[in-house]
């Protein structure tokens, strides 16, 4: 069973500590263990879902507005908070590492040590018509 | 008025150039003119809020929903994604860089230029405990 394997599974069902912020009918929020900044959350769903196409969209919606809940309370919470990032990730390629699927809730602040490194250009309208008639076809 | 200055805004309403994915009844997505991978896109509100602190949670919901939906079209689209980031920056420390709230769907694969320099490292069980009692404090 992957319930037996998934160390989130094991947080939801108590059989792993877990510093918990919030639960909720279907959801439970705590402490990343390996945290970006202080305060970063993790908003996990109770039932194990791999990634986003196995998340029922109801939850997913869930998913999020307890996130926008979990940065409103981080602004308010006296940790550092100038600004905060919701981030998932959805496979290996995205940097998945734990196959349950969760939010990352991260406050930021000047200093701390996040980056993105994109290397962002800029492309041309052909080429953007051109992407968005890709995926506007199999929606 | 807000919506002369802001680019998002006049996407919505016809006056700035944008390649269109998907339009619903209070959601637009299109194309990130700088893409960090090929069909890199944005799940935008059409009503104006600056950020998740002025974004109504039922549209916030729907936000993630349609990025949802934008995940799984981009990985049947023909595009290379074998993952998919979803990012929300709220506010400048966050990286937020357009002040009308937006989600972003990047695809990710093997060799693309994204990365995440996060510094992450543990933290005790004390600290992560202390952090869970200021925002379940303030929730
Ligand atoms: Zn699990
Ligand atoms: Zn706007």
């Amino acid at each position: 069973m992957v319930e037996n394997v998934c160390v989130f599974c094991a947080i939801v069902s108590g059989n792993a500590p877990a510093s918990v912020v919030h639960s909720e009918e279907d959801l439970i929020v705590f402490c990343d263990l390996n945290p970006i900044t202080r305060g970063h959350l993790l908003v996990v769903p109770k039932a194990h879902s791999v990634g986003l196409a196995d998340l029922p969209e109801a939850t997913g919606q869930r998913l999020f507005g307890t996130g926008q809940r979990m940065a409103a309370a981080l602004r308010r919470s006296g940790l550092p908070c100038d600004g905060v990032n919701l981030l998932l990730a959805d496979g290996e390629a995205a940097g998945q590492t734990v196959f349950h699927v969760h939010l990352h809730v991260i406050p930021r602040h000047a200093g701390d040590p996040l980056r993105f490194h994109t290397g962002q250009r800029g492309a041309s309208r052909s080429d953007l018509d051109a992407v968005a008639g890709l995926v506007s076809a199999v929606l």
